[in-house]
């Protein structure tokens, strides 16, 4: 069904996708992304009850780019460190549009600048993974929060 | 020692049943052990002071459908969704009875209705898993818990 | 750019380096280390600063043999268990001095001997990995904690 290559250059895509977001290389991060791609947030809740507000929507990837550029320009929120476990990918089969249906659970840990850490945020990631050229990009990104009533704001991405 | 193929199926395995569990797919998540099973939890304490003392034990498929039905029919436990992140996971070697030995660490966190989380239970994974005709199933599981003076009532499986 | 086996063995690596230290074999974690090797612990923000100052830090493998022998002899930490979730492992290709620089993030959890358990530790193991003839081994582990004000005292390994 996947080949073994496929299958552990998507474990790789994950493990990139977090470092990226950890080490605050956000223009790394969207190049994870293909042209047109969609990232959004959104509660479990909200998932569970179909309803369809996202607490992140970007429907391509110059949102990503610009959400990118506010974060840098505009960085008004507390300063963090972020530190994801990425575990459980599940690659579901093929995906609708072509590609792979991929899923993956995270944990998602924060430290402030005095070294106090937390956990932040746990959920899943449910996404579609295409292969182009250069390896396997996601062209489809849900985060779904299990704990999103997060006592902080949300501001870099998960 | 093992195959590639056995391996990954192995990984596939652990996030299949994590995800079973946290997609309250209970029915699913018994048809990942073979009848003739044995699903027990442990305090980590008893087996280092070896006590046989469970938490929960079920020594076979009938009592593993028998407790689904039961959490779906007295579901008297609070309300809360489940995230497991499940890593490490280790061949140890050819079982006793055949299959292979194999340990698996998780971490287990919660939220409530209102979608305020927590670390429920962390600990390990000691099974025997056996490959079927379908792919890889369990023939038993210890769930060893760490933190076993949980502050919840156990209900749904680890 | 890897082998299938050298990276899937890299991940029995560090499952092994997980099982060792929460099983309190000591002796066994420090045999995954060559004898010209460097083990030590760095808070996120020397890093950061480019600080060159080191919680723990142990220049060849007799320094680790030393403290294991320590913790064996002078037992004077409060009884803990440690359960490790390594994930996110990423091959980032060849070392400086052969073999192969890899990252993993960390989760540690531990439990004190009355069952209550909590998140200890967060961060990132940034090493160098060799295969000698019988499998591989750290020659190099850095441990870069992004919690590092952790509220108990640090005394067996990460």
């Amino acid at each position: 069904m996947i080949s073994v290559e496929h299958r552990l250059a998507i474990d790789d895509l994950f493990a990139d996708y977090g470092a990226y977001l950890d080490g605050d290389r956000l223009e790394d991060w969207v190049e994870l992304f293909v042209e047109d791609c969609v990232y959004k947030i959104l509660p479990r809740e909200n998932v569970s009850l179909d309803l369809p507000v996202s607490l992140i929507l970007c429907e391509n990837k110059n949102m990503l780019r610009d959400r990118t550029v506010s974060l840098r320009q505009a960085n008004e929120y507390s300063v963090h460190t972020d530190k994801h476990l990425i575990s459980n990918v599940r690659i579901k089969g093929p995906a609708a549009a072509g590609g792979y249906a991929v899923e993956a659970n995270y944990a998602m840990y924060q430290a402030d600048n005095e070294g106090n850490g937390s956990l932040y945020s746990f959920g899943t990631y449910v996404d579609e993974v295409v292969f182009a050229g250069d390896g396997p990009k996601f062209r489809a990104k849900t985060v779904i929060v299990d704990n999103w009533s997060i006592p902080h704001m949300l501001s870099t991405p998960i």
